[in-house]
């Protein structure tokens, strides 16, 4: 039996991931040893406060107040930074990396952020390792897949369900055909949404995934203001309603597909899904992301995308391998991330599903169809809802749907720009009421 | 610019997936080189008729007949079996690796043997890699990801549909309503089954790689002739029916499952899957494995499970990360396998579909329920087919079924071995005029 080493980790954090990474890192030693090739001790906990009382998980004697001694502390040989955020996290972790210690994030902003690509260089120049694998969709373990097992795979496209409290909704807006402010509040009741749930329906946090997925993907180097991003705010019922009917379902998806050579397009964006597409089974909180390569074809990884212990098992599982790396003196691969073009959505092509309330009197279809045809976006079919369905459900969004009809669209395949355009001169007739939604519906061909 | 090192590639065989390993290797050199961190290069390509025409991909110069040289070539540096099988195959990657090279296999009934086990010890104990990434479930990033993103993962059970042959068979029963023996046919047709589609149907292939699971899941050697056997022949319509008019499908299973500390389940069988399971929606000829973890719950990696290209495009993943290891002097983790005991599935629970042709007449009933009870095995429904419907189908199976009924049970939880043995009573009762079918029905209790 060879000697026993061991790797001493520094955890900043004490939060919701930081308990259970923790625990598991002592609970599971025995096992984890076997795993490392080398013991894991966690020798300090840096926390904000360390009056808060912590969960049994974290023991007193390693609560630490002093981060910034932990990060540059000869006695620690790994950093985990679990604070989340820019301001705080980011200097901890190039103050850790420029005293030569590998360091485990989950923390998207910060990756995603304009700092993240210093800091992954950072990474490089000083030999250690920077790794997140729980940074984007939990403890599916996709960061790996794409930066090692995918690594000869020329890469066409990635599509993911990354935000599992945007799904959870669409999940229950689909399901119970509830309005979103009520399954809102349901999952505000649960904790599955926050009180202020703007970061998620806005699709914030899906854009900082996707700004990391263009890293890993495709090996560019994007930030979470290059990504284009709406999110979830703008469903409404019928949206839902002509999905199923039409075989869909909306998810929110943060998207990144090869446009030319050293082109991407990143984007967030709900989109109409066919219901025999993997990705239209991913229900609740769950997330997945699917690949699409040129040899590999079509792969799906499925998982928990959030929680406390989903996400400390993605963050042990790369406390292991930076241990090992550590110990034979390597990195995990992470070849020089290559500049990039970030493609305009304007022209992009995809078919769409428009809504629009018009009054509801002859000649409006007409002067509606005229301003589709007037930017080259060609109908392929059109419905109007009845009357009293339209009137029941405008007047429980509190609106007044009197002498209104319901005009229910999808395109042809055509530029977002020209649907933008189309959309502003509709906007603009008198009978059009409410350009009410404009969703892209997949598939969309190939770039 | 650093200086640019050469790794040399020895392939051995030129079939349908050596064919595109070397395409790959080659039309991507550039982009391989930057993630590999050297040039990788095709030195030889060993068959076993060299006068045989090859495809493109393959040029006449690197074609050798004599695989035994390529292996201990000192001008070779990784060694690539895409031979198949284990009478050639495995004295070849034992001389590689006795050479100090490693390996790179797709090969699955080599590692599914039990010269597995010794394969693997002999690479440890050399430090070269074996890797085979490719074996299970074609372009699927599953070994990696159970091997390290889900190292410090205490996994609880795998489950796989891992032949593609037999789950586009029963896919296709499925949608299409129709026998196996048209389905087949159709599929043999497609190229989707072999002409002997035994290997596939009586569940071999599946057990292979069930045998594999145990091994990279749970770091147990586990043997193919280890593994619990049942393939899906003896399906019917009525089976399949009876699944979806209760909300399941039918899908062949590989399942790996942790009994208590140190013992596994390591099984094959048809298995009803409820259709809101992730596993229900994997369709046609694609592949997937599920996996339950304490900590990251529940995850499923989906893909193509088969083809030159898709399993070419793991192979050449594997290719890489071997160069890089070489290149560090390092290998991949391979934790030493521990003993194990095989859990036999007469203990393992779960509830059971039955389906029995019965004489049509009063008391009939009440025998078989008896029997059930005998055995200890409670009824949770039952359910008989109108005898026009059975006519009709059995008619279409050439069997008469004039003056029969069919009962359809489904049970409690029950022992697997409890069910064996009402099987056989009922098998003994005049009146039970054939047995047709038991299957298990998940979700089962955790073990």
């Amino acid at each position: 039996m060879r000697a026993v080493r061991t790797v001493r980790i520094g955890v900043l954090g004490g939060g919701t991931v930081a308990a259970p990474v923790v625990g598991l890192l002592r609970e599971r030693a025995e096992d984890l040893a076997v795993q490392a090739g080398a013991r894991l001790e966690v020798v300090h906990v840096a926390v904000a406060d360390v009056a808060k009382p912590r969960p049994p998980e974290v023991p007193a004697a390693l609560v630490t107040g002093d981060a910034a001694a932990v990060v540059v502390d000869p006695g620690v040989d790994v950093v985990v930074e679990l604070i989340g955020g820019v301001d705080v996290a980011g200097p901890l972790v190039r103050a850790a990396l420029e005293a030569g210690k590998p360091v485990v994030t989950a923390n998207k902003a910060l990756l995603a952020s304009p700092e993240g690509a210093e800091l992954r260089s950072l990474a490089r120049s000083h030999g250690v390792d920077l790794l997140y694998e729980a940074a984007v969709a939990g403890a599916i373990p996709l960061v790996r897949a794409l930066r090692q097992s995918l690594t000869g795979e020329r890469i066409v496209r990635v599509m993911g369900i990354v935000n599992g409290t945007t799904n959870y909704l669409l999940t229950k807006m689909d399901e119970q055909d509830a309005p979103y402010v009520a399954v809102l509040a349901e999952a505000q009741r649960l904790g599955l949404a926050e009180r202020d749930p703007t970061a998620d329906v806005a699709g914030q946090d899906a854009a900082a995934k996707a700004a990391i997925l263009a890293g890993v993907a495709f090996g560019y180097d994007v930030s979470v203001d290059q990504v284009d991003c709406e999110g979830i705010t703008a469903i409404e019922q019928p949206d839902v309603a002509f999905a199923r009917r039409t075989g869909h379902v909306v998810k929110l998806l943060a998207i990144v597909e090869r446009v030319g050579e050293g082109s991407v397009s990143v984007r967030v964006h709900p989109t109409l899904v066919p219901r025999d597409h993997p990705l239209a089974g991913v229900r609740d909180a769950f997330n997945a992301v699917f690949v699409e390569g040129e040899a590999a074809g079509e792969l799906m990884l499925y998982g928990q995308g959030a929680g406390g212990l989903p996400t400390a098992s993605a963050v042990v599982g790369d406390v292991i391998d930076a241990a090992r790396n550590l110990l034979a003196g390597t990195t995990a691969p992470a070849p020089e991330r290559r500049p990039v073009r970030i493609e305009p959505p304007s022209s992009l092509c995809s078919r769409y599903y428009v809504r629009l309330d018009v009054e509801d009197r002859p000649g409006v279809l007409g002067a509606v169809a005229t301003v589709f045809g007037s930017h080259g976006v060609s109908i392929s079919s059109m419905e109007q809802e009845t009357p009293e369905r339209l009137a029941d459900e405008e007047g429980a969004a509190g609106r007044d749907a009197s002498g209104l009809a319901r005009l229910l669209f999808v395109t042809h395949e055509a530029a977002t720009g020209d649907v933008a355009a189309t959309l502003a001169d509709l906007d603009a007739i008198p009978a059009v009421v409410r350009v009410a939604n404009a969703l892209r519906i997949l598939p969309w061909e190939r770039r």
